[in-house]
């Protein structure tokens, strides 16, 4: 049927597995091991089910607002999305109508070329150097675009925010982004230049450190007028994203910033401690400043303790692609998981 | 700054108003006037905000599964999204990729043109007829793909599913798509054709028949061909598109076909007596088969009449386009909700 022709072929890209054991070990997609803020589960269970009759604020005031004020900004710099794969898709299809490639890491978010390719926008991928480093001389090329993220994922490796100011100073002409998923674990956030850098777009997400993956909320931060241009876009798409349930509770997760600190804390106390367990069972990895660690082991292959555990009911990711397919990205849990995935471990690399 | 000339231009969509007043009578866009069935209160009470911190099923099965038993069509026939805009505009990316025209009614549903404009998608739009009925006949010449709601937005106007058929037979080699947002209050949907045309994409939405505009959940029955293009597109832009409170709330207002066929009975007949109360008023309109009625008074301008029941806190919706800005599209609401509007009207035109 001649219908076929004209559909929008992509690479169909497949979400990473969601397994739902109650005994598991799910270390596989980065989400926080420990529940949202307390205000979070008081206002769902307040939540009055008979405004789901109305429609939600197109305009996300009282998530917007939140954000605004807990990084001091005008809330005409904030943008809303589902998630931030959505504020991402959006950026891309907002800012990148050039001719010429946009430019993101050889290794990083295998999300950038899945939306360059649906929206046609053609990209180039500069290799990361030998310890997986982003060569920010790499991106002083001319360009239609830049965007990667800090930390990169999922190498977990940290670029100094004076290197992120590099990019910026050489690419005035183009519009940068900075995803910042997993910043809040240890990282410095390129929000502070985003007043001297109008072309610069902060990305970054609830459904890590603030532990809401399952409300898909992201938003992006910049100058009102990159953020002007995307929410022109999404009216143009979808005028109500965010529905009732991710407004009312979703600001809560902002409120707490008591709470937010004190699980950071305890996830980068446990990465550190994963770190030394995991070189002491014999794994190499670049330094992380994520809420993951991206090993290899020096002796057994990846994929088969990847299979091994997963026997075992304990899950992490897996990337057979060249150059990490001899790594695993192995989410930190909490304490009591991690000690399970040690002792598997140990059982497997015996 | 040069990234500025690669910014994706559109012509800034502005999302209907939507004012907050506990006094106000809001019959401005078609929502249902009456609360979600009450497995919804119940599922919002007992949801789990800890589950939260877990990534929702990116394939939103508990969804998928319910609407393909109600509707009684394979799993693999059902696409969900963020409301059936979101489900549209996916529709639209995925299947027009012509370079003839698509084609759509001048007067019809505002958001086609912002879709075809933002994805560059060329179209002609044949004009209603004179009163206002989609004319099948435009619809056989040459063209990259079809879409119209049935009813007709925001006239009202239903078109006989033969109809429907006949654009179908007409158009074997292009994607159709029959957007049914209001079919529930009266008209005969053409999923029962979705098996004889694997061109066929039927859209709806929990947001007016079902009470949930808040919860943002529309849906697309087709072809299990159709379906996986759209979902490949989806997947290539956002996994996980339905928060965890849409899936697990969402559902239940599904389950309740009782509560929903009572619910649909209340306002139609609360319709059919807004035409006999409006028509005595001195409104003509055509004959309704939505939720709304779409209407225009013999002697007073529609605007003038939309700036008085504003100011009396009944707001309906006004349109300043070519053909229907003499015309009022005012939702049914409550009984007690339209007694107000008849008085109140009553007193602006005496």
């Amino acid at each position: 049927m001649a219908w076929k022709d004209h559909v929008r072929r992509v690479e169909p890209y497949t979400p990473g597995e969601q397994p739902n054991k109650p005994s598991m070990v799910k270390l596989n997609t980065n989400e926080c091991p420990y529940p949202p803020a307390p205000g979070v589960a008081k206002a769902a269970a307040e939540f009055d089910a008979d405004c789901l009759r109305l429609y939600p604020d197109p305009n996300a005031g009282v998530l917007v607002r939140e954000l605004a004020a807990y990084y001091q900004v005008d809330p005409d710099q904030v943008f809303v999305g589902v998630g931030s794969d959505d504020v991402l898709a959006t950026a891309f299809l907002t800012f990148f109508n050039s001719d010429k490639p946009i430019l993101f890491p050889d290794i990083t978010y295998s999300f950038y070329s899945v939306w360059a390719d649906v929206y046609r926008i053609p990209y180039q991928r500069p290799a990361l150097d030998e310890q997986f480093r982003i060569r920010k001389e790499d991106y002083y090329q001319e360009n239609g675009g830049v965007v990667f993220p800090n930390p990169n994922a999922p190498t977990g490796v940290l670029m100094p925010l004076s290197e992120v100011e590099d990019i910026l100073r050489h690419n005035p002409d183009v519009v940068v982004i900075v995803d910042e998923a997993y910043i809040d674990f240890g990282g410095f956030s390129a929000l502070e230049l985003v007043d001297r850098y109008e072309n610069l777009l902060v990305v970054q997400t609830f459904s890590k450190s603030r532990a809401m993956a399952g409300m898909r909320i992201g938003f992006a931060i910049g100058s009102a007028e990159l953020i002007r241009a995307m929410q022109d876009v999404r009216f143009s798409i979808n005028s109500y994203t965010m529905n009732q349930p991710a407004l009312r509770i979703g600001v809560e997760a902002v409120r707490d910033a008591a709470y937010f600190k004190q699980t950071l804390t305890k996830i980068t106390a446990t990465r550190e401690e994963a770190k030394r367990r995991l070189a002491e069972l014999g794994f190499t990895f670049p330094d992380s400043k994520a809420n993951f660690i991206f090993a290899a082991h020096r002796t057994v292959p990846a994929k088969e303790i990847f299979e091994a555990l997963k026997k075992e009911d304990i899950y992490v990711r897996y990337f057979d692609a060249p150059r990490i397919d001899n790594y695993l990205r192995i989410t930190v849990g909490t304490d009591a998981q991690m000690e399970k995935l040690y002792e598997v471990l140990g059982k497997i690399l015996a």
